[in-house]
């Protein structure tokens, strides 16, 4: 089953005389200076190594990928799944399928059992951990999906989170899409997942808490004023739409670091509009396709930013996506400080991809 | 000259139709959201590119590569040498040697020239970037060094520090190591690297904070607290010395993940004392040591965290190393949360660090 979101083990962790012993629970632990969780996860040290190119395109399609359609006894039962009205429950007929992921990160029984160590905090690493595959055809690219297979992903990231955040031990949900070696996936049959939280995760407090203190000096959102912005200024955008603009945000860490903002201001991706899902599947498919058109089909994540279940609408912060192509290597420096160095000039960036010509098929 | 620090571009960005047009300086950028800067340096997409794996061993040792003895000529003037007294600069005869990048992240001359764009804020990027060569003889890894050579090294590290302390645009300084080609180096000659910035890097700042919020609540440092109740419950100590404790962190963010902190509080590293330089030698030579023993030689790399350079000495900051070997990817959950996945518990990594005989030389 899907092998590594992040984190993955190399074969370097094959050591003479060590071997990870389990822990009966994936525990969170805090880091008492920052504030920073961490999962120890050991149960994510027994899965498959990494392969240099595991493809089941190559090894007989269909029959061994267990994302394909047939294969549906390869993962554990589904969660959720689109399929015609006469199929059953994992066989044949779906068109996108929730599966939970066979070495998850956090576990969904038991209680948070949140206990103090002297200084440190830790608690049980209760939570979900889904995969979500966006279509039953071998595809290894989500360009390749139809504009509306593209929406019916959208509408099961939105489910999702709504039937999630029903569960009060959980605070966060986090869509995200590893594509390529270099980005930690080792399935290619393209596919999300979905990791929901006990605790909202420190990088999404920081935007929170940064565009809260902008809110409140100026009673504006930020992402509203950098959508305004930006249009006007016209160098940093990929392309706009009805709905949405697409831009190489001012401060990029990673070349060709792309953002899809709607315009409309929402806090909460699974409060998207009927209208904006119908219109994010053709943006998110061009961008994309721009981005694999120009970047020779590099690695890329993206990360779907969104508000915390436990908020209401909020009018600071504004959901959106970051697609971060992996053309570059993180080291000590940034490790260190946060601090990115980043050689290509963002509007150089957008301008490249704006002219990028590409026929999405949809 | 010293390829990539951090942030290097693979060969995936050599694009048809697409160069980076060069930016006279450096420029440095901030996320108007979460505060997080960023630095733009068009003169590192001309560095020769990645190659798989570069040895100068294997290419008529100590002719090519730049860092040897004898080919001073091949790199920028140096900055500062320990050397033989009869010796002349950039000749033979030195034993440790810093010289600029030749493709700095930061320029040394100029302005800060700090600006507005609407909601965003830029200045230049003034700074310094500046290679530490450890030894003059081909060796690949700081552990076969001798202690004195190690000890030079550390009071290298030292007296760059407060030399660039005196320039008023400078605020920090980051001393790091990458190794391997999984952790950003491309030239086998063992080097450390320094980038002083303008700015304190966001990463830093949250260890400030940190440590400030619970010395304001507590009245006391909290890594000294850490040692306290680490070396009382002794479950992640990989060896203690007179002066220093290494540690596996309780909240590590990747397996064996290590650091050195000295037993007396002190909040800059440029404030060491000879003692502690003594022995910090022999501690750091041990733990690398160790871990490439028992990791099997391991990219990795290692971080000096200290304090910025305009603060006092402060009683709720504690300078310390940070070692990370390079076992695991980071992918799309990692880059949106903050929130870290590591397989591998810091008790059993520690343990094993711990029992991995090593028998350094001196």
């Amino acid at each position: 089953m899907d092998q590594p979101p992040e984190s993955t083990l190399s074969q370097a962790l094959v050591l003479p005389g060590f071997t990870v012993r389990g822990l009966t629970m994936p525990e969170l632990r805090k880091d008492p200076i920052v504030g920073r969780w961490v999962i120890i996860a050991t149960d994510r040290a027994k899965r498959p190594l990494m392969r240099r190119k595991e493809s089941c395109v190559d090894a007989l399609p269909g029959s061994l990928c267990p994302f394909c359609e047939g294969n549906e006894d390869k993962t554990p039962a589904e969660i959720l799944a689109y399929r015609a009205r006469e199929s059953q429950a994992n066989q044949r007929g779906w068109r996108v399928r929730v599966v939970p992921n066979r070495f998850p990160a956090l576990q969904v029984d038991g209680h948070l059992n949140k206990r103090g160590d002297g200084i440190y905090d830790r608690m049980d690493g209760i939570g979900a951990h889904e995969v979500i595959i966006e279509c039953p055809q071998h595809k290894e690219s989500l360009t390749e999906l139809s504009e509306d297979n593209l929406r019916e992903m959208i509408w099961v990231y939105r489910d999702r989170l709504v039937d999630l955040k029903k569960d009060a031990r959980l605070v966060y949900g986090m869509l995200f899409k590893n594509v390529g070696s270099q980005a930690g996936a080792s399935l290619e049959h393209t596919h999300s997942q979905l990791i929901v939280t006990p605790i909202v995760p420190i990088n999404v407090q920081e935007e929170m808490n940064g565009s809260k203190a902008f809110y409140q000096y100026r009673g504006r959102c930020i992402y509203c004023d950098i959508i305004q912005q930006e249009l006007h200024a016209a160098k940093r955008i990929v392309l706009e739409s009805s709905h949405f603009a697409a831009i190489c945000p001012f401060a990029s860490r990673f070349p060709f670091e792309t953002w899809i903002i709607p315009k409309q201001h929402g806090s909460h991706f699974e409060n998207i509009h009927k209208l904006e899902v119908e219109d994010l599947a053709g943006v998110l498919k061009t961008v994309l396709c721009k981005i694999e058109t120009a970047l020779d089909r590099p690695s890329y994540n993206y990360i779907v930013h969104t508000a915390p279940f436990d908020a209401q609408s909020l009018p600071h912060y504004h959901w959106h996506i970051e697609i971060i192509p992996r053309l570059t290597r993180i080291a000590g420096f940034e490790w260190g400080t946060g601090f990115y160095i980043n050689p290509v000039p963002p509007e150089q960036a957008a301008e490249y991809l704006q002219e990028t010509e590409v026929r999405c098929s949809s």
